[in-house]
C-alpha cells in the first residue's frame, strides 16, 4: 500500500487521526478549510495541497473526515473534488458519519473515475481519535478493505476495524449503533425520572441496575454524567442531533419505523433549541427530569 | 433471626427459592394454591399450613412470592391473611413484583398489626432462583432489612442484596430496571430492523455494536435470541406485560412521562394479543422486524 496518504478535514477528530498516521510512518498530503491545523500538520512533516483534486493527484489513498453529507459530496465530487484528480485504482476512505444513501451515490462516482470508495465511520470520540482506539466499521469492496486495513489499524483498535458489508453498510452500521444508544439512553432517562419523582436515590438505583440485565455502557457512563450533572462533551448534542437526522432519513428510505429512537430525537431537538447543543448529548436526560432550567448556563467542569 | 420461616407461593420462582432456604438449614412452613408443590416441599422437610394466617402464627418471618398485586393483597390482608395471624415484631417479606403504591398501603396494614413489611422484588429469573444468584432490591425499615439480610442472602447473590430506600422503593427500583431494559430492547430492535431492511448481516452489526458505546446485556442476550429466532423463555412476554403495566401506573401516579417505554409496552401488548404471550419477551423485536407471522407457532427448542 502507498506510503503517501491524502487527508482532508483536520477538525477535532481528523487532526489527531492524521497525526497517528504520521507517527506510523506515512507521509501525508493534507487539505482543510482552516489554515491553522494545516500549518500544524506541515510542521509535523505533511505537505499541504490547495484543493481535494490536488490531494488526489499526489496519493493512492485519500481519507476524508468531514462534518456532514454535503461537505463530503463537495470534497469528493465537486468542481475541485477528489474525483477530478483521482489516480487509477486509488482508494477513497470516507471516515465521516454521513448518509448511507449519499454514500452509495458517491461510491459510484468514484468507481466511474476508476477508484474504490470505502465508507468507514468511527466511534470512540476525540479520546479514541487521540489514543488510536477508535472502532471503525467499513462498507465497500472487500479487496479494497483489505488494502486499507493497515492504514485504518493505525487510527483505531485493530481488533475493531471491521468490514460490515457493501458500500453504505459501514454508515448504516454506525447509525444502528446510534439507534441502540438512543434506546438505552431513553431507558436510563425514564428510569431516573421515575426514581427522582418517587424520592429514591438515583445513585443507588444505578448501582442496583448495573448488576443486572439492565446493565449497559450508557447506564454506566451517561448515568454517571446525569448523576454528577456534568455535561462536558464527550460528544455534543448538536452532533448527536445530526446523527439522529441521518437515522430518520435512512430508516424512512428503508421503510423502517423507529418510534423509540424518534422520542429521543425529538427531545434532542428540544434540548438543542433550548440552548444545550454544546453539551454532551447525555443532557437529553434532563428533558425527562424536568430539570433543564438553568443547566445550559452551567460552567463546564 | 428465626429458624422458622413462612413461605407462601411455590410457583416457578417460589419453589426453588424455598428449597434454597431449606438447604441453608431453615425450617419452612409453606402454603400455596396448588397441592403439588406443597407436597414436594413437605417431602423436603417443610410443614404445610392451610391458610396464610396459619403460616404467620407459626413463624417470625413470612415470605410471599406471588404473581400480581391482587394476590399479595389477598394473602397479606384478606380474611385469612397474614395480618390475621401475625406475631408481634414479625417481618413480612414480599418478593413478588407488584405495585409500589399498593406496597406502601400493605406495609401500613402490617405495621398496624405490629409487624414490619419489606418489599424485596428479585431479578434473575428461574435460573437465578435455582442457583441462588438473584439480585434482590429492598424497600422498608432499615433495621428490619438487616434482620432479613441473612435470609435473603440464601436466595440471592449476597453482594446484590441491596437496601434501596423506604417502603415501596424496592418495587420502584425493580420497575426502573424494567424501564431501562425496555429502552435498550427498543434500541436493539430498531437497530436490527434497519440492518435487516438495509440487507446488512445483523450478526455482524451486533458484533460491532458490542465493542462500543452501544454495548448492553440486552444486546448481548436478547440480541442473540433475536438472531437465533429462539424465544424459549427466559421471562415470558405475558409477565413482562404485567411489569410494564405497573410501570405505567406508577409513572403516572408520580407525574412522570415514559414515552419510550410506552412504545415497547404497546408492542408487547400487540405481541401478547397476537398469541405470543408464552414466548420470551425478546420476541417483541419481531414486531419491528415485521416477521411476526408464523413465529408464534414455532416449536420451542
Amino acid at each position: 500500500m502507498a506510503t503517501n496518504i491524502g487527508f482532508i478535514g483536520l477538525g477535532i477528530m481528523g487532526k489527531p487521526m492524521a497525526l497517528n498516521l504520521i507517527r506510523a510512518g506515512y507521509h501525508l498530503v493534507v487539505h482543510s478549510r482552516s489554515r491553522g491545523p494545516v500549518d500544524e500538520m506541515v510542521a509535523a512533516g505533511a505537505t499541504a495541497a490547495s484543493t481535494p483534486a490536488d490531494v488526489a493527484r499526489q496519493t493512492d489513498c485519500v481519507i476524508t473526515m468531514l462534518p456532514d453529507t454535503a461537505d463530503v459530496e463537495l470534497v469528493v465530487s465537486g468542481a475541485h473534488g477528489i474525483v477530478v484528480g483521482l489516480k487509477a485504482g486509488a482508494i477513497v476512505i470516507d471516515m465521516s458519519t454521513i448518509s448511507p444513501i449519499a454514500t452509495e451515490r458517491l461510491a459510484k462516482a468514484v468507481a466511474s473515475a476508476g477508484g474504490h470508495m470505502l465508507d468507514a465511520p468511527v466511534s470512540g470520540g476525540e479520546v479514541g481519535a487521540k489514543a488510536a482506539t477508535l472502532t471503525i466499521v467499513v462498507g465497500g469492496n472487500h479487496a479494497a478493505f483489505e488494502r486499507a486495513r493497515p492504514i485504518l489499524a493505525c487510527m483505531g483498535n485493530p481488533d475493531r476495524v471491521m468490514h460490515i458489508g457493501p458500500s453504505g453498510a459501514g454508515q448504516t452500521c454506525k447509525l444502528c449503533g446510534q439507534i441502540a444508544v438512543s434506546g438505552a439512553l431513553a431507558g436510563v432517562s425514564e428510569a431516573f425520572a421515575l426514581a427522582e419523582k418517587s424520592g429514591i436515590d438515583k445513585a443507588r438505583v444505578r448501582e442496583a441496575l448495573l448488576g443486572g440485565f439492565s446493565a449497559s455502557k450508557v447506564l454506566e457512563v451517561h448515568g454517571e454524567r446525569v448523576l454528577a450533572g456534568n455535561y462536558r462533551p464527550g460528544f455534543s448534542a448538536r452532533l448527536f442531533q445530526k446523527d439522529l437526522r441521518l437515522v430518520h432519513e435512512t430508516a424512512t428510505a428503508n421503510a423502517v419505523a423507529t418510534p423509540a429512537t424518534s422520542v429521543v430525537s425529538h427531545l434532542v431537538d428540544a434540548l438543542v433549541a433550548a440552548g444545550g447543543g454544546h453539551l454532551d448529548y447525555a443532557a437529553v436526560a434532563t428533558m425527562w427530569l424536568e430539570k433543564a432550567d438553568g443547566v445550559f448556563e452551567t460552567e463546564l467542569r
